[in-house]
């Protein structure tokens, strides 16, 4: 059981606080709407999205900053996920 | 009788909580706008809705994750039905 | 004496509820925004609104299901009719 | 002295209230945004208006039914108007 | 010393109350946002603006019915005048 | 040491009150969003400015009146200096 | 172990006051969304963003005045980024 993201929608998976400090990444908790590093999990194909072509950039594997606005939370076997848009994510982590 | 979307809607049919836990899915009770299971129901034709070319990717029958924002309650013949656009189903549970 | 709409717009009439009831609808009489059956009385001639191109998937005569937010209620010779644009209307119930 | 509507504008004049009752329309007199009847006095030339090509739909004479949202009333010689843009003009009364 | 206007704005000048009787427009004074009768002063070049081409369609010495939303008010040489983008002005008074 | 602004955005320098009212413009102090008489001192290069073409039309050395809506105060070198979007300039002072 | 920014993102490292005052500008720090001097250090491909083509107009190690307000702060290695569209930076200080 897997989600297939649609359009230009990717799914990530937050890596825990702990994880997040060993690789470096120090993010402030009372901070409302902080960026998040998490991993890429699926890519939605891309595409025309709401009129616009749309070419995906984020691989899965890849390690990503986003912006916690936009995502929904979604939890499948126990397992939690968040479903963005591409464009709410800012960086790749290298 | 049965509901036929126009343009990009689409017509969902909520998968209840027990059937949902089943298939590995829990989503918390107290959300406000926590995403929902659903199985599609009906797509609409798609082609230009707001000036913008809009091809169908959901089909009948597939199970969804949808964001519960813009979502519109119906009641037909004792089964509740949620009519959406497209672009307010995130991905596809496969 | 009649209402012709001028673009996209549908001219509606809301079936009352007691049909609403026999045609198998029910719909909660307390929300504040519920969708609403009603009888589709004339359509507009669609073309170019707003800079986009429309094309009209409406018939007189159909039954639909539109979202009440929009409408704007028009009394002419004692019936009551809703103004709405084609965007308006979710679906059709066949 | 006379108005000359700019763009896709339309100088409307409302029909009295007893003018209206007898044309068959009863206007409910405590909704804040109720549509209005008005006849057409002055059509803009239409044209690119906010960068989308317009087409003017209305004609001098016609009874027409508008949202009251967007006129703005003005006073000329005695007489009162309406400017309204031809998108508020819902429908033609006929 | 003048104003020269850039892209779609034109340089007003309020025609005075008095004046204004005289012409045969009678504006009520408590209104908020009440229309206005002008002169025009001077009209930008018109062209490309904000991505859309726009033709001027008023000149200089007409008398214009401008709705009061956006001007901007600016005192030359003890001389008061409004600059507003030629979407603000509903009408030309002929 | 200088601005170099980008896009669609110009340096500008406010000309002091005292000056203002030499060159015969005076602006009431307690206006909110009063406009804005000042000097234009850097231009960027236009081009395309979120995905629209622009062609700069103010020069350095310019009196411009401008909105003091949008721009943003920058001090460098203990002068200070507003950098607003070239549409935020409403006319030229010749 | 870096940020490899998407789109038209730009990751900025925030100049110290200090720092800042050195180099000649003074930024009130009572003002709430006042402009920031900020270095420079990686740079987004650009392209298709939004719909729109986006070319990137700023380099690497460049000195840059941009608007506090779209961007958001990142920590890594314990070091403190920003990453901001290149609609936020407003000038470049040469």
């Amino acid at each position: 059981m897997k989600l297939v993201p649609l359009g230009d929608r990717v799914v990530l998976k937050q890596i825990a606080a702990e994880e997040t400090t060993k690789s470096g990444i120090i993010l402030p908790d009372q901070a409302q709407e902080k960026p998040q590093q998490a991993e890429v999990i699926a890519v939605g194909p891309g595409g025309v999205v709401d009129g616009k072509e749309i070419t995906m950039q984020v691989k899965e594997g890849q390690k990503v900053i986003y912006s916690k606005y936009a995502g929904t939370n979604v939890k499948l076997e126990n397992e939690e996920y968040i479903i963005v848009k591409q464009s709410d994510i800012l960086a790749v982590v290298e």
